[in-house]
Order: structure tokens, then C-alpha cells, then sequence
């Protein structure tokens, strides 16, 4: 069950983006800094491994009582017994996660428009992630990024919360928020910075 | 809930096997040829791609009654609602895919030795898929050539059924069943000749 202020500042991992630090360390970093949900993202590893490594990510969780999603692998999700999934538009449909998931999983949807945005909600997503709301080198697609407006659009198309996500930083963290925002997700913001606790703390006080 | 008959000509999907026909297509001549079981294999795919093209899949799978398998992706099977999942020794441990697939749900485990055949099943598997029992080009990583002795340890080592997989044709499918094999799991077979349901009916034959 999601509790909307848990989407305030909303991790998302990118092993390929924490300068060689293992991932364990750095959501345990983020949290100690402020970070209030984690979301495990890994492309082409094997199952087992990328398992192994959300069970070990859903410890740290856990002991702090942050809500951990996993990225794409519902199955992963659910083997685990992680807080939710979190959807793109290439993943399952978001009716199918919330028939098997169930009532009281967490679902999260990618959505860059308005109109994905509201079958995201009607399919039963708890949350939308819009985005990209800047440019970012985190992603190697960002041919649509949607802006202040679009994220603006996204929020006032929908009743369920939604969050930034793309280029957020402590620079435009704030008009995020005031643009409609439930909060931030963010990789490289904190991921990527020297110290990763700090960065998270920084984040944290420019939310309000 | 796993009919041990339905073990017996066991196709596995590989799309780059399939001389470029469709992949329903091939699964319709193949059962049209005597194949009483199929799992879908794909990988490096986006989910969703996965997803559509199982449920297609099941389509034709639904109408000749025969049970549809899907390859690592518990979340996918569940989604589509396909008879059950086929777990490698790098996919999710069975034991959870059990406790998230429930009673009735078919798992099966790939085994390369006794000891994993026996885990297989003290973690709820239904059954084994043992190999690869001979050279084979289908798949990469063939490193460990069990041979017929190997399917009859890993055969005589467990009460669940297994069957074998692995460079299996007309030429050495009667071996196979001989050695303690439920079946035989065959990807080029049957995938790469010109003439699919022929073949499906030649190795039908050929298993007695």
C-alpha cells in the first residue's frame, strides 16, 4: 500500500552509474541521507542474479522501513516480496502486474503523456513516473522530454500521485515539486555524486 | 497440474532456430505434428514484446489443449496466464516461484547433475529437464555433455519425471526414452527443418 509521502525522494539504481560502488552501499548511503523509496533497476543480468541482488537490497529496505520496487521483473518482485513494481511502456500491461500482484502491491507506471498517464490509472497504477521532465545522461532514450508543462499536464490529468523523473537535481528540484509533483526520482543526482549521503540530504531540504 | 504424457515431445521455441517463419505458426504446425507440450524462450527481449508474443502463443496452445510453458519469466506466465514456468539454474530458485505460482502451476528445472535434479524437486519442481544429453548447436553453453548415462543418474536420482534435452532427433530419441526419459525437449528437431509438422510426427514415432 502506498503512502504518497514515501514518494518524496524516490531512488532509482543504476550500477552503471555509481562509480564502481556496490549497490548495497549506496542505498544504504541514499537512505541514511534521506532518500525515502528505492527502486532496483538492472538490464541484462540474469534472473538469479538480479534476485540476489534485490534480496539483498530489500534488507537494507527493510531495517530502515522504506518501500522497495523492483523495475520491470513483477516475478522478481514477488519472489523477493518487495513493496511493488514499477512499469515502463515495454513492460507488462499494468492490469495484468495488478491482477497478479494483487490489491495491496505497489504498481508504478512510466507514462509521457497525459493520455498514458490516465490508462495507467484506470489499469490500477498507484503512481505515475513522468519524464523525462529535463535532459539526462542517465537514459539512452530521452527523444521526448516533456518539461515543466508535461509534467504539469501529467499531474492535472490524473487523481493518483504523480513524480518527476529525468535531469532532477537540486537545481530544479523545487519547481518540480511546484509544478505538481508528488516528489523527485532520481539516479545520478545522488547515485553519481562523491557523497552519496550528502547529495541525498541536499535533495531532501530542496523539497521542502 | 502436470500430465506425464504431456512431457513426451516437448518443443522449446528459439526464434533464431526457426528459418525465419512466425513463431505461432511454427507452434501450430508442430502441435499439428504431434508436439504435446511447448515452452516459449526468449531473451533479450522487452517484456512486453515477451508478453504479447505468449499470449499469441497461448492462443493456439488453449485451442489444441496442450500446456504452454514459459522460460524464466514466472511474471510473464502469470500475466498471460500460461500452465507454468521453466526455470534454468541462473533463473529465479524454485522454491520461491512455487510460493508465487501456487500448487497447480507446472514447474519445471533444468538439471545438469543429480544434486540439482534432487534440489529441483525438494523445492516443489514437477519436473526435470536434464542436459544437454548430446553435442547440440541450439544453445551456447554446452560445456557439460551429460550424455545417457547422465540423464539415466539424473532419471534414477529423482521420483518426478524427466525428460531429456539436448542434440535429440529421430536418429537418438528411442535412447533417450530408454534411459529413463519421460520425453525428449527438442528446439532444432523440429524448429529447423523445412517441414515442421513432418518432423514433429517422425520423432512422435519414433518415441513409441
Amino acid at each position: 500500500m502506498l503512502n504518497i509521502e514515501d514518494l518524496k525522494l524516490y531512488l532509482c539504481t543504476d550500477r552503471g552509474l555509481s562509480l564502481g560502488r556496490p549497490l548495497v552501499e549506496t542505498v544504504e548511503d541514499a537512505i541514511a541521507g534521506g532518500v525515502t523509496m528505492v527502486q532496483i533497476r538492472e538490464k541484462d543480468i540474469p534472473s538469479r542474479e538480479f534476485y540476489d541482488l534485490a534480496l539483498q537490497a530489500l534488507r537494507v529496505t527493510r531495517a530502515h522501513h522504506i518501500p522497495l520496487i523492483i523495475n520491470d521483473r513483477l516475478d522478481i518482485a514477488l519472489a523477493i516480496g518487495a513493496e511493488g513494481v514499477h512499469l515502463g511502456q515495454s513492460d507488462l500491461p499494468c492490469i495484468e502486474a495488478r491482477r497478479v500482484g494483487g490489491e495491496d502491491f505497489i504498481i508504478g507506471v512510466s507514462a509521457h503523456t497525459p493520455a498514458e498517464a490516465v490508462r495507467a490509472e484506470r489499469d490500477g497504477a498507484d503512481y505515475i513516473g513522468a519524464g523525462a521532465v529535463f535532459p539526462t545522461g542517465s537514459k539512452a532514450d530521452v527523444s521526448a522530454i516533456i518539461g515543466l508543462d508535461g509534467l504539469k499536464a501529467a499531474a492535472a490529468s490524473v487523481k493518483i500521485p504523480v513524480i518527476g523523473i529525468g535531469g532532477i537535481g537540486p537545481k530544479n528540484a523545487a519547481e518540480v515539486i511546484a509544478s505538481g509533483a508528488a516528489g523527485i526520482a532520481v539516479i545520478s543526482a545522488i547515485l553519481s555524486q562523491p557523497d552519496i549521503r550528502e547529495a541525498a540530504m541536499i535533495l531532501r531540504r530542496c523539497l521542502g
